[in-house]
């Protein structure tokens, strides 16, 4: 897994634009991709949707769940950080 | 929804340790149950799971989604205020 957050040095572990865009989608995707094979679990009566939709959604959320444990890190260091020690970053 | 974010003042829109703790409840609660239906269909053949299953899925993961856009709203709001006046909270 690639290291979406603070990359380049230790500000404050600030969200990018970048980042953030990345994030947003590393979250996104694999969200879609849920949606996408419930309906087709939901819509159709498929013998082969059937056996595999399951474990492609257990696979998205998986990534899901790296993404989204990655960001909650990285907002609770932010917020340790910033809680302590607001104002005093550099001059 | 109930606005989890940045609800007491507007003070850089950080995030208070009950809120992230919050938050992550917020995320993982539907992701787990995603994972918990797909789970279900990979595993068992019963008529009922398959059904409802897909829907419950695509539910939870409509949870998710809202939760997690309105992270990244907040955070996107966030970046936009430090990235512009990092050091010009208060003094």
């Amino acid at each position: 897994m690639n290291d979406v957050i603070g990359g380049e040095g230790d500000q404050t572990s600030q969200l990018s634009d970048e980042e953030l865009s990345r994030l947003a989608h590393d979250l996104k995707t694999p969200l879609a991709m849920i949606v996408g094979y419930a309906e087709l679990l939901d819509t159709r009566d498929d013998e082969e949707i059937r056996r595999e939709a399951p474990q492609l959604i257990m696979q998205a959320a998986e990534r899901l769940s790296s993404a989204l444990d990655q960001l909650l890190e990285s907002l609770e260091a932010e917020a340790a950080e910033t809680g302590s020690s607001n104002q005093n970053v550099e001059p």
